[in-house]
Order: structure tokens, then C-alpha cells, then sequence
């Protein structure tokens, strides 16, 4: 049973609006993958689209062309390693969910393989047909069909990141395995002009 | 006097590679503009390439347009109202350097106005023409032609960000005024496949 609540497409996009690292899942016929993404954004809230580089040469970029559909999922904290792991491993060597013990669900749009357990949320997306900047760029744009996020950090469209649940704190990748989490929530203050 | 060093182009990337909010700097003829922009994100790492969502209607987009370039800066946590507020006005209305009491430094390459002040950094960039993605998406891809760090931040193509230097930690917005601070650098330990 699923401790994940459905979010609003309208609200799809904060998700990812803060910039963390994602795990970006795939599947097509028998074959799925799943590999760690630092460089993605929202580009628009309605429709929910995104952009997301996956590098031509990877499995995730072959079964996402594939099925034209893939997945984010947002990793917490309790995830680093793995994110890490799965960032750093070719998916056509080996099944990344059975050799790392990561559990999969089906999402309920797409049938995509998404990662609940700690992870913050998760999106199920369908690609939009842009070749140019798929070729030119590795930038996938996608329309977001389906999100759900774990209630304790994301609930009625806002995130709350605070010390009671740290371990589903977004990480973010600086490079070569080091990562930031999201911490000390604040809200800024408004400034008059002088 | 600039505290600021040059950083490598081929480490240029690694400045946003985490997902910060930035400020976009921009200038043409007489005018100059400054506005906060949560949507960013590298797409290649040599040459340094990256994709900025702004939106067609501000004034930036009419700026970066007729000049052909815009400045990337990244502000650190003591910069967070002001962020917040240069996201919140109208460079049509009003100098927001001067209204804000924003200090610009002239970029080396292009003269961009950058701000270093409370900054962790900043990258000058070049419009690359991509028409139907400004068109479609307001996504703008350009190519890092300078960029340099607060070297207590950023030295030698790598981020340290520790309770030492908390005011220049990235900041990210999660929408709506609320940001988190990007914290807690900790290196990912290998995991073996089971």
C-alpha cells in the first residue's frame, strides 16, 4: 500500500522547482533502467512540462525514445548512496532495481517503474517530439501526465523540509559523488526599493 | 577590487550543476536589468552550455534578446530578500540596481552588469539561436564565455560549503518566497550491486 498522496499537475512542477538531483526511470517491452540526473527544470507550470538531459548514449536515453515516456523520481537524503550507485553503473549491464534492491511501483498513467520508498516524489512524464535539442543539446522535454509525493515533505502543493524529516530532504549534486541537502526552510522577506 | 577568481570554462557548469536559484543579469545600450530565475540548469560540460527558462514577457527577455547575451549570478543565503525582491518588481519600471542599492562589477568578455557581493559566483553568457525553444518554451540556451567564484565557496573547480562560509550558501526556491539552503556537504560512499 502506497504512503504516497496524488499532487495536483498544477502543482507538478515544484517538485523539481528547487533543483534537486532525480533518479530517471524507463521501461519498454521486459527491459527498464533507472539512472541519476543532476540537470533538470520545470519550464512551465501549466501544462506541467520539463526539460531533463539525458545523455544519447545511455540505456535510459534508448527505452525513453523507445516508449516515448519515462520517469522522476525525487531521491531523499536516505538515498544518496544509491542515487550515487545508480548514477554510476550502465543499465545495460544489469538490471539497477534486482542488483540494488530498489522496489519499484507501477505508476498509474504510464505503467512507468517509479521508487517510493525514500524518495520525495515522483512524476510520470511523456516526452514531447523535440529532435533538434534531443540532438543537439541532450534536452528532453516531457509533459508531466501523473505526480504523488510522500505527505510528510510535500502535501496540499507545498514542500515542508524541516528537522522532523531530514531523511527525505532533497539532495543536490555538486560533482564526482558530492552532495548538498535542502535544509533551513525560510521565507523571504520583502524589501522596499530605496 | 574583485575578491572574485577566475574560474576554468570546463568547470563552469559545476556552478549551477546543483540547482540554485540565479539571478540573470542583463544590459543593452543605457539599460540594464537584474531578475531572479528558479528554472535553470547545465546541458553540456565542454563547451559550457546551459538553459535558462525566461519568460518572453519580462523585461530580460527584450534585453538578452537585442544584445545576444545575459550574466548568470548565483546568490548566497545573505542574499535572499534581495533575491526574492528582484523577482518581484519590473526592470520596465525601475533601475532595480540602483532602487535595490545593487553594486554591478562589468563582466570581462561581454561587460554584462554581474554582482559579486553576497554572490557565490557568476558566469557570463552568450545567446545561442534557438528560436522555437524560446518560441515554445521560453527555454534559452547559451554558452558560458567567463565565469568566476568567491573562492571561499568555489576554489579549483570545486564547491566546499560548510558552517565556515553559510552566507554564500546557494539558495533555492521551492515557490511562493520559501527557499532552502543548500547544506550538509557530504560525499556518497560506494555501494556494490547485490
Amino acid at each position: 500500500m502506497s504512503h504516497f498522496l496524488p499532487v495536483k499537475l498544477e502543482h507538478a512542477s515544484r517538485l523539481i522547482n528547487h533543483g534537486p538531483t532525480v533518479l530517471v526511470t524507463s521501461a519498454h517491452g521486459a527491459c527498464r533502467n533507472v539512472m541519476a540526473a543532476a540537470w533538470s527544470m520545470p519550464v512551465e507550470f501549466t501544462p506541467p512540462r520539463i526539460a531533463v538531459v539525458i545523455d544519447k548514449r545511455t540505456y535510459t536515453r534508448e527505452l525513453a525514445a523507445a516508449s516515448g515516456t519515462f520517469g522522476i523520481c525525487v531521491p531523499g537524503a536516505a538515498m544518496m548512496d544509491l542515487t550515487y550507485a545508480v548514477g554510476s553503473s550502465s543499465g545495460r549491464d544489469l538490471d539497477k532495481f534486482e542488483a540494488f534492491g530498489i522496489e519499484a511501483v507501477a505508476g498509474p498513467v504510464l505503467g512507468l517503474p517509479l521508487i517510493e520508498k525514500n524518495c520525495a516524489a515522483w512524476l510520470e512524464c511523456r516526452l514531447i517530439d523535440e529532435k533538434h535539442t534531443e540532438d543537439a543539446y541532450d534536452t528532453c522535454f516531457a509533459e508531466v501526465v501523473a505526480a504523488a509525493a510522500d505527505p510528510r515533505v510535500f502535501s496540499a502543493g507545498h514542500w515542508t523540509l524541516d528537522d522532523s524529516n531530514q531523511p527525505l530532504h532533497t539532495i543536490h549534486h555538486l560533482g564526482a559523488g558530492n552532495f548538498v541537502r535542502a535544509s533551513a526552510m525560510e521565507q523571504a522577506r520583502p524589501l522596499d526599493a530605496l
